[in-house]
């Protein structure tokens, strides 16, 4: 039986913390967090049993995990490596791994570490955000497991198979480069079709009258929370800036053709589109899309 | 109580029999098909009682669904409207408005059409596509409203009650821009992500095991069936067009920021895009997005 703590009470460490007290896994579950509404929300509704400073946390806990922006997650790891008890396990679920792993890939207590990014949340933030069940069936990459030690592996392998997520395991840089196409692109496509949307029909809101379901589902992700996300493309701008530029690439090509009247061509594109079809399912496997 | 045909059998006619089946608004529903696999199935599965050819059905039938690709319907709204008889009703539901309305402007038998478009549909296509309650609660434009009979629009507007649309009146132009904006760009960026993902990763399609639920999100217009969505593109190409420079502006100022690490614009333009809540929060009370 373990002290845990969270560091960050919002959607992700939150919607963790349901399940640790859920399962019986934690003893005692202490949040920390920089802003002080979330922390004593996060108390309030009982998803951490008390909340402490920093420092004080860190002495206490047999496991911590990291829930807040990447940028504040590679600042925060190495001075949180520093104060850590030596049986103390950190454990970060950031989005973003290369530059958290560079943070600190020569820190002296680098093996109480283990780099990991569980696939899964929603368009909402802060502790009321939490769900419980939010990792269930959902993918788990850890990185560089080769500089954590046997004992943090498993403690995070104990946390994982607690909170239902499936590891596999990967290095940074392939890590960012996948994660750039498969879900940042997504948010980005997502934020400026929102944008572009409301920059054109600003004079006519009632004119989303008109939008159905399509819209409101490739557009769901324009709702999420700008201090999780700038963070993210900015550590992953390199593997993004690559993935945008096919992007807008295709989407120009689409344009070309859209003008032209080459309506065949759009029709091959698709058609090689709907390939996402059986790959959907597939996900659909892994976990149901709500 | 009427014989109704509906002139295509798949998502949005299907969808519209089994309501007006549980209404009991019809005496009898005839499905007409020129795939014939499909109106077997449309029979088969309850859809329609029988199947019969275009010429037969219309001269039975006190009202016309059409519900067929919009190049289909410009095509055969004419010939249409000149084999009904005096008091049949046409109504079409096809998602462009302006060329479909332009083709019969003229007609001797004007008044006894009524151009619609119910905002609703799936990524699914086909007779087993169809779902019961796809209208309840969806809005529902009529355009030109001025060129069809009062016995028309009566017609119409008890149909459209029994499938729980909201109605309300424009233009064939103005919905043609709006809907090119709330509809058919959400398509386009949606099947271009899927494009883009799949050209990128396509020597890693096991790399997939790492999209989670926000990318499916986004990508799941990318099923639709291209048989519906080319000529809805190429109809509405002028507003489309417009609308995808517009977008495809965005990305790439976007993406400038991205290269030159201005992450402060970048959460800007994300705290607008957000904006997009309240929107959608309307949308889902007028339609919950399932």
């Amino acid at each position: 039986m373990k002290t845990i703590t969270i560091i960050g009470t919002g959607l992700i460490g939150g919607s963790a913390a349901l399940d640790i007290r859920k399962a019986g896994f934690a003893t005692e579950l202490i949040g920390v967090d920089q802003n002080e509404e979330n922390a004593a929300q996060a108390v309030e509704i009982g998803l951490v049993d008390r909340v402490l400073p920093l420092a004080e946390a860190a002495a206490l806990s047999d496991l911590i995990l990291v829930a807040i922006p990447v940028t504040a997650i590679q600042k925060l790891l190495p001075s949180l490596l520093d104060m850590v008890p030596q049986h103390t396990v950190v454990i970060d679920l950031g989005s973003t791994k290369s530059l958290l792993c560079e943070a600190v890939k020569t820190h002296p207590h680098r093996a109480q570490f283990v780099a990991a990014h569980p696939i899964a949340g929603t368009e909402n933030s802060g502790p009321t955000a939490a769900l419980e069940g939010l990792y269930q069936g959902k993918m788990n990459i850890i990185c560089e497991k080769e500089l954590s030690s046997a004992h943090a592996l498993s403690a995070a392998e104990a946390l994982f198979s607690v909170l239902g997520l499936k590891t596999i395991f990967m290095q940074p840089e392939e890590h960012d480069k996948h994660v750039a196409y498969v879900s940042h692109l997504s948010h980005v496509s997502s934020f400026l079709l929102g944008l572009t949307v409301l920059d054109v029909e600003k004079d006519e809101r009632n004119i989303f009258t008109l939008a159905g379901s399509g819209f409101a589902s490739t557009v769901r992700l324009a709702k999420s929370s700008p201090d999780m996300w700038a963070p993210i493309f900015e550590q992953n701008a390199h593997f993004l800036s690559h993935a945008l530029a096919e992007y807008i690439k295709h989407l120009q090509q689409f344009h070309q053709c859209l003008l032209n009247g080459q309506t065949d061509q759009l029709y091959q594109m698709m058609q090689q589109a709907n390939q996402i079809r059986p790959v959907l399912d597939g996900i659909a496997q892994v976990s149901p899309v709500k």
